[in-house]
């Protein structure tokens, strides 16, 4: 088992279930540090109950995650194959995100018996609808607005003030989309939908004029660089915009009660498949019940832009 | 629209919704405060955006709810039908628990366009798999965990250190259960199961044989007083159990944001119903969609326990 | 009463204490809102204690705060002047930063019987120890910092990952100092020390020989512009430094225990002093004790640098 | 070094000073775990700046601390100087409670050279303002008032809402004062002070009459049986009354800047005073500053009540 990629909050929850299901069932289980590094560079590690009893409430992975071009190329994965046969693993479950998928993907082609487990903020994964760490991520940026709106609410310039908070999810909207419905944001900017200033100000003036004397805006990544918004923004209002950049504040915290159950699921399905001798499945969430899709399926591109969600964003954000 | 019976966090995301797609809509939108107590007193007040717009962080509710014996009679009932009139409402929104169905069940029956909306930590309502506040309580509940964790892990005595956490529910284990999988949690107590002091012990026990230095044990408060249970395990134990009571603590905090997002889409939807001329439902969640659910059928009894949950649950914190 | 300037939580609790005890006296309380804008424009409202009881626990200011340019005019002075002696009031309890102790000067000026209490996050006062709100916002700092180093230890890139946090603190670097204190941190930058990239360098790379595989940087905002930091880091380091601009989110957030007792303490104070009919001073605390500072005394630029601080914090970076 | 009695969050900001300073000044650092068992039971570990890098941020001790009768013999205690002795250790750093404190003037009478560190929630240490992991306990002790507010005020029944919250602080009322203090509380009860029933009923019944609808009362654990308390309350009231017990969660959580800062502070004196020779001394803080204080003057009961605070709080309550 090794955790790839991004780290999420949540992953300490998927390595918690599956050692203890797979302990549990009287198998033994070997962690691998650092992701596809580790995979490469051999560091292996026997995890014992002790080892993962207490892990459930930290953020990051204490497994650690690694990035490395050397897994991109066929010597790379090759290497891997023969260190997987030479410890003699059974199968190999890794947890992570796009990237790591595809990694497992290129596993799996070589006769490796691959569960992929879905784990990143981003929610960018196709055939799930939530991988882990989304939920902590959108709490994480909820309390960071909860907190801007104290002093939004307390301080009244000549100008309304206007603070531009940008928020990850690479070419995903899922963090922006679901940090502006849950409340007292104004407006927002997502990948994929038309960037036009002359109506987001439309927007806010509509709102000074009701009485309002601020606004908040929220942007996902995807959308560009917030620098240059910001500074588009400025000089349609008039006045300096405020911008907060929260970056990978985003990516720690401990993990939510959603986030913890739902890798727990993941692990303990992922243990399943592994027991069956099924592979080259990832586990995902789909209306609420745990299912396999197959690994060469997964195509980010597949991921479905949540309209439901965004249009009812945008009747709470007017 | 009024909120009824015990509070819970996201119940303001849920005015907030409604509210502005009301509003939205061109309709006029009147709160009543302090629940049933309000319907009866004719504490009415109107509502506009500028009203709700920044309430969604915020625990609690601040339309109010209130409980009186009033509304359990014949002649409370046809006070609040009397009221309903006099003031014009074309329909009335309800969010509450149990009780509060109750009662818009009895002010159905008397003709009032009633739309039902979930909102109790208890989780214990027929006909929608989460109510407004769960995830918030359950939420409070782990990061207590978590806090109980850090001293557990640190001090070391003569004995182990058992800890006995009783956290809200009222006969439903929803809370415990969902804390207890997000880790950390070696025993839980729900209602609906045997109470098994020697089956506890040998679990704790085995732990205590491998090397872990303490317990956490999580009880439901419907299993019974945890007084007495503390006591019950200290006989078995022979040592002090030490006793943690959160109480009220679950009911309050700032919203996590899949309650806010549930109570928006909740609020939409029953929105959409009253515009429609529907009356006379419960809007709930099932397997990730929002359904109408006809209130008369809504019966407590009828809530299932989440065995699928349990057992994962079992498997976890052995 | 008014609070000016930037707002700063704890505010509350200060303008709590002051209603409670001016009431407890037998005394009226008039509070001003947005602060010396409402001065202006007469936005005087009686307070009474339960307008006060629950606030405490709120970030910003219920009364509001607010910036004006008339303010700064001799027709502003006078004008506000006229208004406190329409309004019979025997002082003017001002409460904010040092843009707010200027005002409070010109006011004592004509006579007007002025008493200051410091607040704001900066702790740029001259005259006391701490302000309102510099607790509050050094623990929202440290919680973001607790955040970024799940991840930081999480990820291992082939280049180690460094990251840059800004924090406010105007031209005061005790927001960064205290952060960087608290740990975790591996190198801080505030105004009035030399920013030698070479040193930061080699600092941190004494790190990386030693195995640490990320660094975290905090910056205080009166150190110059962050991005341009960033990208002389980036050139030296020769690798690529993610940036976190924390930005408001540091003034909201619910004031900590020693920000709410302090500014209770400084209420108190000032409501003695008014009572007593001493005028012109400034509430400040001094090695634990709350004094009294002649207002006209009091100049940004005699606020203390704390060598002690900072040279402990250099060797727990190190 | 080690950490004994009780935890507290900071003292891992503790041990990291104290490793960082030592090897910085050149010096080696032994850590011993679990407290005075790990000084019988020679658990000894060598510390480097690697080990400690990053555990500020953790609540608890990862050292661990521990309770054992046997150091309260003579024999325990001529064991422990035999494995200082054998270690060949320059001398002992003790961070924990009056327990601690007491144990260190046995070794030092045996020739030991001991600097203690305060650290303990209860602040109840003579010779220091404050001891490590009393603010954070407080800030977790109005974090959960906070959110018991969130309901208190949302709630409305036909009697008034009254809630007991029982905190700790052994002998010490200063987790109360200063809970009570930071707002929103309507009574404390603290030891050393008589617990007069008729008056308490008769402050909340004028809160009631002026309006409110619920009540906050915090009593300090020393004050006696919160059951019972409890039991005395609804019979003067005449209803219910909801009760409290936060226990153990008041021992955790991540450390708030004020303790981490302390805590560094407290290390770093520590050191200077082993390395300058002195030994016997235990180190606080008065007035803001650090001082040493002779070990053997330090008696509990010195520990002097904080009348001035007591007395605000009790303005602020009414």
């Amino acid at each position: 088992m090794l955790t790839s990629g991004g780290d999420a909050p949540g992953m300490n929850s998927a390595v918690r279930s599956i050692v203890k299901t797979l302990i549990n069932k009287g198998a033994e289980v070997i962690g691998i540090r650092c992701g596809f590094i580790g995979l490469l560079k051999m560091k292996f590690t026997k995890l014992d109950v002790m080892d993962v009893d207490h892990i459930s409430s930290d953020g990051g992975t204490f497994l650690k995650t690694g990035r490395t071009d050397k897994f991109k190329t066929e010597a790379g994965i090759n290497l891997a194959v023969k260190n997987i046969k030479k410890m003699g693993l059974d199968g190999l479950i890794i947890i992570g995100g796009n990237g790591s998928i595809m990694g497992a993907k290129k596993l799996a082609e070589k006769g490796v018996k691959v569960i992929a487990v879905p784990g990143t903020i981003d929610n960018d994964i196709a055939g799930t609808d939530y991988s882990i760490g989304f939920d902590t991520a959108c709490n994480v940026v909820i309390s960071s607005v909860d907190k801007i709106l104290d002093t939004a609410y307390s301080l009244v310039n000549e100008n309304p003030r206007v603070f531009l908070i940008e928020v990850m999810g690479r070419k995903s909207g899922d963090i922006a989309i679901h940090s502006a419905l849950s409340g007292g944001v104004d407006e927002f900017l997502v990948p994929g939908k038309e960037l036009n200033y002359k109506k987001i100000i439309s927007n806010l003036e509509k709102k000074f004029v009701r009485g309002k004397e601020h606004a908040i805006i929220i942007m996902a990544e995807g959308v560009g660089d917030s620098e240059i918004i910001k500074e588009n923004l400025e000089m349609e209002l008039g006045f300096k915009v405020k911008r907060i950049l929260l970056g990978h504040l985003q990516r720690g915290g401990n993990p939510t009660v959603f986030d913890r159950t739902l890798a727990a699921r993941f692990g303990y399905q992922a243990v399943q498949s592994i027991l069956n001798s099924y592979g080259n499945f990832m586990v995902g969430i789909q209306n609420s019940s745990i299912e396999l899709k197959k690994i060469e399926d997964i195509d980010e591109k597949d991921k479905e832009f949540d309209h439901e969600t965004y249009e009812l964003c945008r009747v709470l954000c007017r």
